[in-house]
C-alpha cells in the first residue's frame, strides 16, 4: 500500500500522539515539519514499525492500514440504509415496550439503532404523563428547546400560532426548516387520542428524493443547488434559514430534507419558473400512497423520527375529539452517540469473555490456577462477601491488564505495571469505581505488607516472588499517603480476595455468570 | 418583467393563502392545479391585480415584484459580512456593558449585530456569579446542552478528558466538530484569571478560507469537498461527524468552518496525499499573525462567538495561576431572530411615528381634531390617570387602523372594521394586553350606549353618527357576552379617553414622549 506520509504520522496511536481515552490528537497539523518523510520502517509480528525524519516513531497494526479504503460516513446520509415505502413495514413496526427498553441495552440498542436505520422508532406503554415525552428524550440524549419552548402541546389552541395546534389536516413535512441548526429528532407522546381522524403518517424523504433523483436527475440538482428562504415569525420570533429541500454531501450522498410548503418565503434570484417545476414534481413524489406508513398513535405510544430524513403528516380530525399529543425536539448526533456506547459496551463484555477464554486459560506465573480461574475465583469470592457490583466486577477483573490480547496491544507500557494497563483499558467502559481498585491492587499487596507483619505469610511463594519486582513493602510514608486514594479501602478488600483466589480445587462460576452484573454495571453509567 | 406563474401564486399575499401574523402559508404547492396561468391581470395603484385559471384572485404590491433578484441569504454565509484581520479591531473591539445591554435594546440589538457580523462581541461587567453564563445565553436563546453539560467549566482539572481543562496552550479552533448539528455559538464567561497567560485568541475563520481561495483554489476545492471524520470518545460518548473542514452553500458562498486537529480521526478514500498538503496550507493560514486577534479576558468579562466561523484559541498558563472561565453553548439561528424581532420592534416605533407624522396629520372623520391629535390627546388622558404601559399604549394606538398607510396595506378587510385591523396590525408586536382593548374599542361604545344611558349623550356628533354604522347600541345579550370577554374592563376604558380627547385646545404631547414608553413595552416581551 501506498501511504502518504503525513495521513501517516496524522494518525500515529502513540500516547504521545493521542490521547489512548478519549481519541483525541495530542499535537497540531502545523507542529509536524515541513519536509516529513519516513527515514525507515519494517513489518513484524502484525505490525508497521516506522522511523520518521525528525526522530519520532510509531507503530501501526498491520489491520488498521489495511482497513477499507471507501470514503466513511457517520450514518447520517443515505449510505447503508434501507430506503423505505410503506409496504416495508407490512409485518410491523419497529417498536418495543417502554419497561423492556428501560431495563434491556440490547432492547434499548435496536430502538436507537432503528431511528438511525429506518429514521423512526415506536415506544409503546410510556407512561401517559404530562412532561414524560421530555424523560424519553434524555434516556439518549438533550432536549432541544425553541421558541415552542422545551416541549410543545399538540391540541387544538384557540389562538394558534402554528397549524399544527389546529385541527386540520397538515401534509406531509418536516418541522423548523427556517431553523439552522434544525432540530434533527423529534418526539410526539400520545397522551390521549378519542377524536375521529388524527391518525399520523410517515413518509421516507430520503427515499422519496432518491425516487426524484432516478426520474429526473435535472431537477434533483435543481432542487439540491437552490438554497431556499425557510421563513417564520411570531411577535417573539423571526427566524430565517436559507437551504436546500434536498442536501446532499460533498460526495452527493443525500443528507438532508427540508420539506414544508408553509414556511417557504419568496425565493429570489435564480430560474424560478425551474425552481418550481423541480419543487412540485418532488411534492408529488412526497404524495405517493406506496410511501405513506400510516398508523394510529394510542395513548402511551411516543414516536420518535429523524426530521433530517421522514416528512411527517396528520389527517383532520374532529374538533370535539379529545386530542393531546405532547412533542419536543433532539439531536442525531447524542443518539448515535449512545447507540454507539451501547455497542461498545456490548462488545467489551464479549471482548473481556474472549479473553477469559483465550488467553485466560493460559498459565498464571507460577500458580496452580489459570489466569482466568484465578480472577472468576476473586469474583466468585467478592460476590460470596455480599460486594457490590462495582468491587465484584474490580474484583473480576483486577489481573485483565496480564492479558496481552486484541484490545490491549495499542497500549503503551507493555510491562510489569500491568495493574495500570488493566485500569487504563477499563477505563474506556467502566468508571473510577471499578478501576481505581484495579489500578491499586498491586500497590495494596505493597501497601498490606507494610502495615500488617502478618499479610506477608498468607502470600503465595509467586506473589512473595513478585512482591520484589513490584518495589517491596512500601515505607510508612507511602502507606500513609496510599491509604488517603480514593479507593484504597476498596483495593485492599480485591487484594484480599485476590490472595485466596489460588484455589486449583475450588468450584469457580463460568464468565457468563457475570454476564448481567457486569452489564447492569455498564448501563447504569448511560 | 416575466413572473413566473407558480412562484406568483406561491407568493399571494392574501389571507387565505398566508397567515398574516406568522407568514405561513397555508396550502400546499400540491393544491394547486397542474396547469396553472394567469386569466387576466391588471396594474393600478401600485399593485397587480391577478385573476388566476381555478378562479382565485390574487393582489401584489408592485414594490414586492420589483424587488432586486439576487439570491437571498439568511445571514449565515461569508456573503454581506466583513472578513477581519486583527488591525481591523485596532480601535477596539465590539463590546458593551452588561447594564446598558439590558437596559437599551438599542445596546442589545449592536451587541448581537456584532456577533452576526463580526462573529464575536465582548460583554463587559457581566456580574462574576457562577452560572451566569447561562443568563446571558438566555438574553437571546437557548442554551445547548452537550456531554459536557449546559454548561462547562474551563480550568485544570486533575483529570480531564479535554485539553481544554488543562493549562497547556490551545491552537485556533472550533468546537465540538464531532457534533452534527456543532453548536453554531460559543460563550465563555471570565470568573477570574490571575494566571500568567492564558490569554485569549481569535481568527475570523471566513477571512482564513477565502485567503485560500484566493491563494489556493485547488486546495479550497478539497477541502470543501472532502467529508473529514470528526470523532471524540469517552467512557459515556462516542461521537462522529463527516463533514468538510469549509463548508459552502449550494451557490458555493463559504458558510461554516470546523478546524480542529485534535478531534481529526482517520480520513479514509479519496486522495490523502492531496488532502492533507491542502489542510496543511489552511492550518498554515489559520496561523498568521495578522489574523490572530488577542486580548485578555478579564472576571466579567463574557465572549460571544460563533462557533461556524471563528477560530479560538488560548495561550498556556501557570498551573498554580487561578483561572476559570465558565462556557456554555447556544445557537445562531435564535440569536439572529432576537436581533430581527429587536430591529423589527424598534422599526415598528418609527412606522407607527411616521403615520402619526403623515396620515395622521389628516382630518379624522368630521371631529375638531387630527387622527394624530386625537390618539395623542388619548394617550396623554391614560397616562394623567395613572394608567399602566399596556393601556397607554392601546390609548395611543387605538384608532391605528383607520391609517391606509404603508404597513397596513396587506391588511385583509380595509373596510369599517378599523379596530380588528388595526389590532391584528399592531399584533405583529404588541400582546393582547395592547391589542385586545384596541380591537374591542368600537365594542366598548356599543356596550356603554347600552348599559350607561348617560353616556349616548356624551358622545360627539359624528361619533352618534358612527354608532349606527357600528351596529347601535349592544342587546342585554351582547352586552353580557362583551363584558365576560377578557380585556373588556381596558377596553372601557380605553373608549372613555376615546370620547374625552376630542378636544381641540388641548395641549398635547408629541409622538416622541410615548417612544421609550413603547420601546419599554416591546422590550419587555423578549
Amino acid at each position: 500500500m501506498a501511504l502518504s506520509p503525513y495521513w501517516l504520522r496524522d494518525n500515529c496511536p502513540c500516547t504521545d500522539c493521542r490521547d489512548p481515552r478519549t481519541g483525541q490528537k495530542l499535537f497540531q497539523i502545523t507542529d509536524l515539519p515541513a519536509e516529513l518523510t519516513i527515514a525507515a520502517s519494517a513489518e513484524a509480528d502484525g505490525v508497521l514499525a516506522v522511523e520518521w525524519s525528525d526522530g519520532h516513531a510509531s507503530r501501526y497494526p498491520l489491520d488498521f492500514l489495511a482497513e477499507e479504503e471507501q470514503p466513511g460516513d457517520d450514518g447520517r446520509t443515505e449510505q447503508g440504509k434501507p430506503l423505505w415505502a410503506a409496504a416495508d413495514f407490512a409485518a410491523g413496526l419497529p417498536e418495543a415496550d417502554w419497561s423492556a427498553y428501560l431495563a434491556e441495552p440490547a432492547v434499548r440498542a435496536a430502538v436507537l439503532g432503528s431511528v438511525r436505520r429506518f429514521g423512526f422508532a415506536l415506544l409503546r406503554g410510556v407512561p401517559t404523563v404530562e412532561r414524560q415525552v421530555l424523560a424519553v428524550a434524555r434516556t439518549f440524549g438533550y432536549v432541544r428547546e425553541t421558541n415552542y419552548g422545551d416541549l410543545f402541546d399538540v391540541r387544538v389552541e384557540a389562538d394558534a400560532n402554528n397549524l399544527a395546534f389546529t385541527n386540520v389536516a397538515i401534509a406531509p413535512h418536516t418541522d423548523n426548516p427556517y431553523r439552522d441548526p434544525v432540530p434533527t429528532l423529534q418526539l410526539l407522546h400520545c397522551l390521549r387520542n378519542e377524536a375521529e381522524g388524527g391518525d399520523s403518517g410517515l413518509v421516507d424523504g430520503f427515499r422519496a428524493a432518491a425516487l426524484l433523483r432516478a426520474e429526473h436527475p435535472a431537477d434533483f440538482a435543481v432542487l439540491t443547488g437552490t438554497p431556499v428562504p425557510f421563513v417564520f415569525r411570531d411577535r417573539g420570533t423571526e427566524l430565517r434559514a436559507d437551504r436546500p429541500l434536498i442536501e446532499v454531501d460533498a460526495l452527493g450522498r443525500i443528507r438532508e430534507v427540508r420539506f414544508n410548503n408553509r414556511s417557504i418565503g419568496t425565493l429570489r434570484g435564480g430560474d424560478v419558473e425551474t425552481f418550481y417545476r423541480a419543487y412540485r414534481r418532488f411534492a408529488g413524489i412526497t404524495l405517493r400512497p406506496e410511501l405513506q406508513l400510516d398508523f394510529r398513535l394510542g395513548p402511551g405510544d411516543c414516536l420518535i423520527f429523524d426530521n433530517t430524513r421522514l416528512l411527517h403528516a396528520r389527517t383532520a380530525f374532529e374538533r370535539d375529539g379529545a386530542r393531546h399529543l405532547q412533542g419536543c425536539y433532539a439531536d442525531l448526533d447524542s443518539l448515535a452517540s449512545t447507540l454507539a456506547v451501547l455497542d461498545r459496551r456490548a462488545a467489551a463484555i464479549d471482548t473481556v469473555a474472549g479473553l477469559f477464554e483465550g488467553e485466560g486459560a493460559g498459565e498464571y506465573l507460577g500458580e496452580a490456577v489459570t489466569m482466568a480461574g484465578h480472577m472468576l475465583q476473586c469474583g466468585a469470592l467478592a460476590e460470596a462477601a455480599g460486594a457490590p457490583d462495582h468491587l465484584v466486577a474490580a474484583a473480576l477483573l483486577h489481573d485483565i491488564g496480564h492479558f496481552g490480547g486484541s484490545g490491549l496491544e495499542l497500549m503503551a507500557g507493555r510491562d510489569n505495571r500491568h495493574s495500570h494497563t488493566g485500569a487504563e483499558w477499563l477505563a474506556r467502559w467502566f468508571g473510577p469505581e471499578v478501576t481505581g481498585p484495579v489500578r491499586l491492587h498491586v500497590a495494596a499487596k505493597r501497601y498490606l505488607c507494610a502495615v500488617e507483619p502478618a499479610y506477608l505469610a498468607l502470600l503465595s511463594e509467586a506473589s512473595v516472588f513478585t512482591l520484589q519486582v513490584q518495589g517491596g513493602p512500601m515505607t510508612p510514608e507511602e502507606a500513609a499517603e496510599f491509604a488517603a486514594l480514593p479507593g484504597a479501602a476498596d483495593a485492599v478488600a480485591v487484594r484480599r480476595w485476590d490472595d485466596q483466589a489460588k484455589d486449583a480445587d475450588a468450584a469457580t462460576p463460568g464468565f457468563d455468570h457475570f454476564r448481567p452484573l457486569l452489564t447492569r454495571l455498564l448501563g447504569a453509567a448511560l
